[in-house]
Formats: C-alpha cells, sequence, structure tokens
C-alpha cells in the first residue's frame, strides 16, 4: 500500500523524518519516537495529519482483542481517523484532481479492487483488504501515505476544524451506515421508537443521525453513565434511560412512561457487550431491526425463539464506504452535525488510551500535533 | 376465534361429535377421544380435515418448549398444517365466494385484523394472534372452525392430494418465506452457494426454494443423516455435505471441493440446534445473510466480531402470511414442487410423535383420517 | 359496501334525513338536498362528518376526468377526505374496540380483502375496491358509513381540529406515501436534492415530509405561482423556484445557484401536467427516482433515452394505505404536520369547486357543517 | 482513456498495424483500413479481439441517434462487445493478477472513477464515462485497449467460443440487469406472469433469465415475427405470442388464453419502439413494474392515471456494470445461457449493419477475424 519513492514534491517541505507513536508490543504503552516519514507510490497522495481520532479499537488492537482474528507486523502505528492536508501527490493521480493544499479526510478500508464487494464500493469489508492504522503507517504520526482515491476533500468554507473531522471518518461514520440500514429497512419512521444502546463516541453520533434519518421516530439513549446520558438528551435524544443495575422490565417500565411503548421498533448497538445486545434484543419488538457497530464484548449470546417468531433483523454494519464518508461530510459542512471532541496533544497519548479503555472520556478523543 | 352457532348446512352430514387427539397435560400421550363438533361463527367456515400434518412445534408444544413464552389452556386440540373440505359456511362469509365443498388449505397464522403487521399483511406476526392446532381446536381432529379470510382454494384439477397438501402449509411455507427472504436481500443469485442446513420436513423443501428461487445458485444440504442427505440430493441439491462429527475447517474444505469456495454466500437454518447456527455462521462468507426458521434448539450463541465486521444480516423468518402459502400452492399446483410425506392413521398419532422426536422419520408426517 | 339496517343506536340520535351535495350529472353544480340518512351493516360504523376535504379529484369527478377508466352511477356524493365522529357501530364490529363518540378519520380505499394487493394492505390499489365519495355516499353530506376496519381513532388530546385532519386523508396522505416511496428507493439522504413539483394541497405536504423523511436532503419546490412558493418556504423548503414562462435552461441555472447542482436527485410530481413531468425529468441527474402522485394531466409524453441510459426510476404512488394514513396521523399527533386549511361552509361548494378548478386556492378547501 | 507507450511486451507479436473498420461520417459505411495498433498505459492492458457483438446501438450509432445526447469525434471505431485474449500488460497493472493470454471479456461502461455512481459500482451510468466503441478504439479493430479494471477473466476449461463471449458484454448484459432489477423489486415469483416484449439479440437472453430469476413465474414472449417467436419458446418461453397487427384487446384475450390472466405482472422492453412500450403498459397488472432496456425508439408515450392509481414502477436499465458481467459470465461458465449468434466474417460488417437495421437477422451477428 505505501511505496518507497517519493515522486512530487510540492511547496511544503516535508522533512525526513517525523514523530510517530508506534506500538511495538501487545499490552505495552505506545512508543513515542521519531521515525523516518514515509514515500508514496504513484497512486498514492501524502496527507500530513492534523488531527487522529482516538478509537477504543485502538485501545482493543494494543489490548489484543483482534489478535485471534487477524495477524499484524509490529510495530505499527495505530490511527485510522485522519484529518489532514495533502502535501505530496502521487505521479499517476489525475482523476478527481487532488493536490497539495486540499484539506482531506481519509476513508479508512481501503479494498483490493477486484472482489464482488470492492466492486460495489464496499472496500471495507473486502476480504483482502487493508487500513490505515492497523500497519506501518497510521494517523498517529505526523505523516501517512494514502491511496489518492480513498481521500475526500472537505470544503474549506464549512469552518470545521481537523479535531471534528478526525472522527467523522469512524467514530462519525460507523453509526451513520448502521442508522443508513435501519432506515433502508424500513425500520425507521412516525411512531416508531429507535433505541441508541450506548452513548460512547459512535452513539453520540448515533442519537443525531437517528433524528436526521428518522423520519419522525423517537428516539431513546441507552447507557450507564448520567453524562452520557446528559450528552444523548444535548444532542436531540427525545428519551434517555439509565440502565445500570435495573432488570428488563424495569427499563421497559420506563420506556413506557416515555413513550407510550414497552418495546423498541429498531436498535442500533454502539457498544458491543454481551448484556447490552440481550437487553436490546429483550427489547426489540415484532418485526425489530437491529444493527450491531459496536466492539467492546465479543458474543452473541440471545434466545432463538423470539429472533423467529418475532421475525427480527440482526444487521452487522461495519464502519463505512466512500459514498457513507462523503454523506458524512457533507451533513458537518451543512452544519447539521454537532461535535463532542476532546483535543489530546500528542504527548499524552498513553494517558488517553488508559483513559478511553475504562470509558471515562466523553465524546471523543483526538490527537492533536 | 370459534363460535357458538353453526350457521348454514349443506349437503355434507356434520355429525354432532367428531375424533380428537387432544393434549390433556404436558409431557403425556395425547389422548384419543370422541368430542362434541364445533360449531362456527358467521364469518367462519368449518373444515372437515383430511389430512392434518405433524409438525416438530407439536412435539415441542407436548414437551412444553412454548410454556415459558405462551401459556395455553388445556385440553387442547394439535395440528397447524390443515388441508381438508369446506362443510359449512358462516352466514356472514360473502367475499371470497367460499363454497361447500371448496378444496382448501389452512392459513395458520391469524391476526387481530388492527395492528400494523396485519395491515400489511403478516397476520402470522400479529402481537395478539391466534392459530389452530394451539387452542381448542386443530388438525388432529375431523372438523376445525376457520375464519373465512383464513382458507386458500386448491385447484381441484391439480391432482394434489390433501396428505400433500396439510404439509405446505408449514414445512413447506416456512422455508419458502425464508428463502424469499434471502432472494429479497440480494443474497442469491448466480456464482452464490446457499447453503440449506438440516434436512428435516422443512429443509426438505429448502432444498426445492433453492433451486425455484435461487436465479442460479449453488445449492448445499448439511446434515447428519445419511438418508437425509440423498433426500436432499434427489430433491435438487448440487450437493450434500455430511457434518456429523467433522469440524468446521473439515466442512469448509469438503465444500470447497464441492464449489470451488470455503464459504455460503447464504444459509437457510432449517434445525434451530445452537451448534448449527454456530456452524452456519462459521461458514458464512462476506456480506452474507442466514435466515433461521428452525426451532429445534433455543439458543444464539456465535461471535460478535465476525457478524460486525463481515457485515452479516440474521433473519428470523416465522411462518408464512397469506400470499406466501398463495404461492407455494401454485408452485404446488404447477407441479414444481415434490413432496415427501408419510402418511400416519389417526390411531398412531403417539407413535408418531415420538419418532418425530428423535429425528428419525426423513419428510412429513400426516394425519389421515 | 353500505347496506340497509340501522343495528346499534348510541346516544347521538341519528336523524332520518341529512343535508348532502350530490352530484346528478356531468359538468353541473352539485346539487344541495336533503336525502335519507344511510344505515349501516353489521361490520361498519356511521360516521357523522365533521369536515369534508374538497379534493381537486372532486372537480376532475364532475368534470368527467375518470369516465374513460370507471363508470360511476348518479347521483353520487363526493367526498373521500372524510373527518368526524363515530356515532353507531354495527353489530359484528369488535376488533379495534370503535366506540360512539371515537373522533376518527377514514382510510379512503377499500379492498375487497381477497386479492394479492389487500392480502399486504394496499386496498386502495384493489382491483375491486370501493372508496366514499365515488358512490352513493361521500364526505358532502352529514353521514357516512364505514367499513370498521378503515377508521382509525385519533387522539383527542392531541388537540387537532377535524378541518385540520380531513385533508391529512387524501392530501396529507398522498404525498407521504410517494414520499417514502422515495426514501425507501434509497432515493433521498444527505447531499440530495429533492424537488417538490407543484404546490397545490399535496405540495404543501410534500414539501414537509421531504424535510421529515428526507435525512438531511435539500428540498426545493417549484411551482408557477409566487403565493404557492411563499407557502412552500414557510413549510420549509430550502429554495423554490417559479417556473413560470422560463424555460428548462434557466429553471437550471436558478437551481444550481441555489444548490450548487442543477439536477434534483429525486422528485415528487405533486402536479401531473404533461410540461411538468417533461420539467421534472429533465431536471432529474443520473440514477434519479421520479414519483408521480398529481393527476392534472393524463399523459406521460418524455424521451426514452435518458430514462434508460440515466437509469431513472418512475414510480406511480396512488392514495395511501390504512399503515401509511396511521403514519400521517401520528407525525400529526406530534405537532409535525403544518396545516393550510381552508373552511368552507356546506352552502358554498359549488363555488369553492369552481375556485379549485382555477387552481387559486393556496392548500386545502375543507367543508364544514 | 487510451494512451501513448507501450510498456510491456509478451510473447504475443503484436503488429504495429491493424485491421478496423472505422465509421468517418454519420449515416455512411464504415471505411474497412489499416490503421495503427494502439499502445496502453501503465494502468491498461491490450486485448487483441478475437469476436465483437454487432450491437443495434452501432447501427443507430452510424445513423446518428445519440448525436442530440453525445458528440462523437470522428473516425471512430464502434464496438463494444468484445472478447479477446489480453497481449499486453500495462506497468502499473497488479491488482487482479492479469496475464498476457488470459481469455476475457470487456465490461464496456468505464468510470471516472470519483462520482457516486462510481463509488457503488455503477460505472456504465457516470456522468464522465468513457466505452470502448464510442471513440478511436473499438471492438471493430483487431486490438483495444482497456483498463485493466474493466477485463474479466474467462475460465478456458468452460468451453465458451469467443462468439458465444462477446455478446454477453451488451446483449447478455443489459436484459440481465434489467431482470435483476424487476426480481430485486419483488416483481418476479410463483404465479407471476413476466412479459418479455420484444425478441431481438437482447430478448433472446432475456427469455432466459426471466425463468432462470423468475422464481416460477410464467414466461412469455411478445414479438412481430414468427421466427423469433419461435426462437424464444426454444429457449424456454412458456408462451409466445405475435403482436403484429393485433389490438390491445387481442392480444389480452390470448394472454388470457395462455396463462389465465390477461395482464402481465412485470414486463422487460427490450424493444424501445414507442407503441411497444404502449403495449406493454396497456397489459400491465396492477402494482407491475417494468423496465425498459431496448432504444430502438425514443419517445415514452403513455397514459399516467393507470401509472399512478395501478402504482406501476417503471425502470430504466442501462448495460450493466462489472458484477453484472461477472454474473452472467458464470451462468454462461455453467452451461446455464443458451447462445444465438451468427459469424460475420470482418469483410461483410457493412452488409450486416444494414441486415440490423431491417431486423432481419435472429440473434447476435458477430465479427470474426
Amino acid at each position: 500500500m505505501s511505496a518507497v519513492t517519493t515522486i512530487v514534491t510540492g511547496t511544503h517541505q516535508v522533512p525526513s523524518t517525523m514523530r510517530a507513536a508506534r506500538m511495538h508490543d501487545y499490552n505495552q504503552p505506545l512508543v513515542l519516537e521519531e521515525v523516518p516519514t514515509p514515500g508514496i507510490g504513484p497512486g498514492e497522495v501524502l496527507v500530513r495529519v492534523q488531527a487522529a481520532g482516538m478509537c477504543r479499537t485502538d485501545v482493543q488492537l494494543v489490548d489484543g482483542y483482534f489478535r485471534k482474528y487477524a495477524p499484524f507486523s509490529l510495530p505499527l502505528i495505530p490511527g485510522h481517523e485522519i484529518a489532514g492536508e495533502i502535501v505530496q501527490v502521487g505521479s499517476a493521480v489525475e482523476t478527481g484532481g487532488h493536490r497539495e493544499g486540499d484539506q482531506v479526510v481519509v476513508v479508512g478500508g481501503w479494498g483490493d479492487g477486484t472482489c464482488r464487494q470492492c466492486h460495489r464500493g464496499d472496500t471495507q469489508i473486502c476480504a483482502h483488504g487493508a487500513w490505515p492504522g492497523f500497519g506501518p503507517y497510521g494517523g498517529y504520526a505526523e505523516y501517512v501515505p494514502v491511496p489518492a482515491t480513498y481521500v475526500i476533500k472537505v470544503n474549506a468554507q464549512a469552518g470545521l476544524t481537523p479535531e471534528q473531522l478526525a472522527p467523522l471518518t469512524d467514530a462519525g461514520l460507523t453509526p451513520y451506515r448502521g442508522i443508513k440500514k435501519l432506515r433502508d429497512a424500513g425500520a425507521l419512521g412516525p411512531g416508531r421508537v429507535v433505541g441508541v444502546m450506548g452513548v460512547g463516541a459512535l452513539g453520540t453520533y448515533a442519537v443525531q443521525y437517528a433524528k436526521l434519518l428518522g423520519g419522525g421516530a423517537t428516539v431513546v439513549a441507552f447507557a450507564r453513565n448520567a453524562d452520557k446520558l446528559d450528552v444523548a438528551r444535548r444532542l436531540g435524544a427525545d428519551h434517555a434511560i439509565n440502565i445500570s443495575g435495573r432488570s428488563l422490565d424495569d427499563v421497559r417500565a420506563e420506556l413506557r412512561q416515555a413513550t407510550g411503548q414497552d418495546e423498541i421498533d429498531a436498535g442500533i448497538d454502539c457498544a458491543g457487550a454481551t448484556e447490552m445486545i440481550r437487553l436490546g434484543f429483550g427489547l426489540l419488538g415484532i418485526a425489530g431491526h437491529y444493527v450491531s457497530v459496536g466492539l467492546v464484548g465479543d458474543r452473541i449470546d440471545i434466545p432463538l425463539f423470539p429472533l423467529v417468531s418475532k421475525e427480527y433483523t440482526y444487521h452487522g454494519s461495519f464502519w463505512g464506504n466512500y459514498n457513507d464518508l462523503s454523506e458524512v461530510v457533507t451533513l458537518a459542512e451543512q452544519g447539521k452535525v454537532r461535535h463532542t471532541v476532546h483535543a489530546i496533544p500528542f504527548e499524552d497519548v498513553n494517558d488517553a488510551i488508559d483513559r478511553i479503555r475504562t470509558g471515562e472520556i466523553v465524546g471523543r478523543a483526538v490527537i492533536t500535533y
């Protein structure tokens, strides 16, 4: 994906080395070090990273969550939520007219371009894909090479900061695709109740998309943390229910009081814990749709009979593709998305990882340089 | 649902009592006894049962599987797969022109007619619905009252026997709806591999629908029993794989040898055992769709990460609605469905229940009178 | 549909005659006269009409537009947009629990209950259907018999007036279904431009639904009348373009100035004039969806090549079904719909017909008694 | 799209000039001449054309049909249905592993890779796309440069000839996409009647796909030519109706006799003549879907009221994308498609154009070298 020779040099002076926070081993702090700045291939651009979102996935990467699913070569540079500026353009890049100085965000799921998924644009689920932040280069460094086809230019006049833009590429993208799946399945609309399960970084966006795409649906956020429920309300949730230590029946009762019905018609799971999934399905009404985007846990353990007899549909939804991110950026440019971000100085990255692990950060942590 | 006054009497002499196999208690043999023949309400017809399919669900009913989900008043008459002849027509029945002597099959899921599901025709998932065979009247008796709107007239010239028709209303209907969900989701078509998981009564139909609706897809049956795999092959499965005692890797290897790929693109689970569901998802490829119609087990226990990162969609599908059954009957009338049925004399119903419980019957057992 | 014997009489004293505006011949004023109050059949309710919307279709009915498509027996009572109060309940009505005194709206498309369309809830396109207002009874009279299954109870606490409710059953329903078709086809969403072609009564609702269901889409109204364009803006249209006497190129130029693109991604045609349809398709971008709900004209005359090579999809959408109207009523109960109605005293019905014919009324005319 | 420098030369000796049939002016015979063999760019492959389908579109191109929609630089080489062998591979081609000697077919609609359509794989409707056969290079010459991403390798062991393969890329692809649209819209299935309107080259495939994807639907071909109707029957049409000189009522009557209903539930228009489209819609039943792929005429002129009140859906469908063609090739490799081709020696191309214009060729004419 990356390459060895720098082809075109523009006005920006690319230094020969850059600061990077690299993962040398599992369950260890990242090492903040100076490493060679990557060159780019003919079809790539070099992006100067202005902001890099810190995803829970990055913490899981460090903690070894993905080890059983995919092997990674170490050291690697985490960081797949990237906003920045193009500072070099590969020799073969012409289409789309990327130019040095363009403000861009990076589409993170890069496909091999040959499979059925790629040929319908879903490069993020390509069987032979690649991602920034899971290999030699990522957003936890000052520069990252990106295939030109995977950057989206942002309208500079919209006044969005890199800190706002970076999280849109995953935290702000992943629930968007999930909510679209619910909408396209016909699960949203007037008189429907939509549950947003979990109000971490993804949930703060999910609440907003549920309102924007819900077609009049009532949006209810479910979380264990009062601060996060407050955030959900501020972002437009019609109701917010604290599920900490409460039984399914209790939650149902509060839901009925809030909405007039003790079931949700659709749900988006931004958490992923086994208990949250069980709660979500426990609340789900007939012909309900549920979409999982959160990956905190790794086990689905629910009864079969309701899924069959109530004709549930359970959607997995992963990240987003180019068109999805274009739509998210458009919403942001139009001022229709509110951001909940915390700037993290590059030096504090390991500290931030610890705080993400415990779930104490509300909204998205974003590294700045 | 049933009613007290018999309104119209035709040429058929309806006797005052009828033979019935009734369930008086859980985990007990049915009691074969003479009981009063039911009358019908103004909107109902009386159907003389000519054949009644014996569903695994009936066995689960006896065994108490549904106790935690729904209370039933005992005694009840099982039997929701019903083919017969109309012998009485209620006074208010006009629409559709049902007449005495009509050969009919019974749509089993009766809705309350007022909810969102009913108003789009999915009466079988109405929250306040009723079913024959789970209350005072059912197919395990000589007569059954049915709301006129839930009988479908069969073309007498098509030459179908009641024994063939009865199973179409559930065993032949349920996988049809399931396969339609896969088709409508875009999961079938040329170059796709579709797995039929389990070749009980439902599976024998699923194999055929996967061919009929598959649009050129390759159909692979998976089961633990060589006889059932033979049946699957005879009914059109392109391949049949014995999974008894074999690892996921072994099954994948045989699948690759058979089809050129070690994954299925879509699957229909006609079993419902936790292990079968796990196997099905273990085989499922990227963007794969899986539909559960079987209810042998009652636990879904699968990993979350593949569901999300491969964007699986998991559909629950329950029985079928009026239009679904109309389509199945049309297929049968056109000779496009092959039947695998075993006639069971009414007297042997308890013996047959035992044999269904152990899974030794290939195809569908059907009570005749 | 209607019947002869009144079964149950409640507290409301139903008089033996009622005021009605009846159509005795084509192209003639309606005759305001006293006629016998209809009785109801066992499955019907009698609705005291509190408000009846005056639809352009009523004018077309008088003018003979439908003569070539359907024969009508005269005299007839027009009026298919009905809000009122239940004053009698038929003897066989139980389901859903309709009661005298209930405030209701009437679902206008009544099916035969036996066909494929009815069995999926689309009774309004049943081949053997019936409608109030196109036969002996309709909203242009004080009482109307309605099959109990076709009334929807309105939450009295929502504070909606009959004048607001009546138009929801057609003017407020028809574009809702049309917009839903666009949404379900994936034609709406962030960055999309949706055109509302024509801002008559339907258009005033279409603008709002395009915002509500548009998922962030930009909504542009097109009309020939400055007053109507103002209404569109007040109801939430992002832009409104006057097309009177302007070429396609002119309209495109203004569209580009307003939205940044000179094409619409989707359109809803609330007019139906041949020129409007041609304009709509002339503006339509690649993979665009267009839905016709308006019936002012009766000719589609557009070039084939763009439809094929740009892969347009052209949807016909007719009125709405029970669930559609339920959703519209829910939106109104939640205060999410704004109404543009003009109360017309019963005596002025013929005058109002003339003014509707010339298109001078902004919003919906509604007869009150 | 093409480029100037030949990068890699393989074992095949590419000559410096090649035979080509070039269009120098509208309404003139093509000029058979020797022209320079094209070089390829770094991302392209050079395909030695072994067979080139002669599309009616090519005739329309010569006749000036597209002049008003798109300007073309002359001279040009027609021919967009191409099967052949890779003889050179560009320096930057790696993905997908194309090699010299590979037997391939060419995906004809090449997108710019940056727009919404391209990003979901529908490159054939890219607003800034290109096509072989409508510019300097095409299938009516011995060599053609093709972007590597637009060739699909064919399994050599399937035994398909270039003459069979070439038409699959348009005549065999276009109706496939059209039928898929009908299927995905839920318009096909048991008990449905599907009309194939016109049995030219596209129609011969459409009949087969209607059977393959129809899920048990009854397929009826409509054409004016007895020979073509015979072909349709041989290819699997359940019925074939001659419409030459017959009224809509006559055609309806014959349809009823053949199928039991006088309407079609879905139709694919492989012709495009105004009268054929009018006939198709005249036959279309409630909630019917109609897809146009044929372009013989250029005017849609149908009544509006049935489209709205019967809720028709009219789909434009253009050519096909990469995945569509992959599926078609898979069907052909599996022996599920029958071919109706006529080999045309290169020298006879102008004579064949005349015969295609008059519609006298049954099936597809294919140039061989």
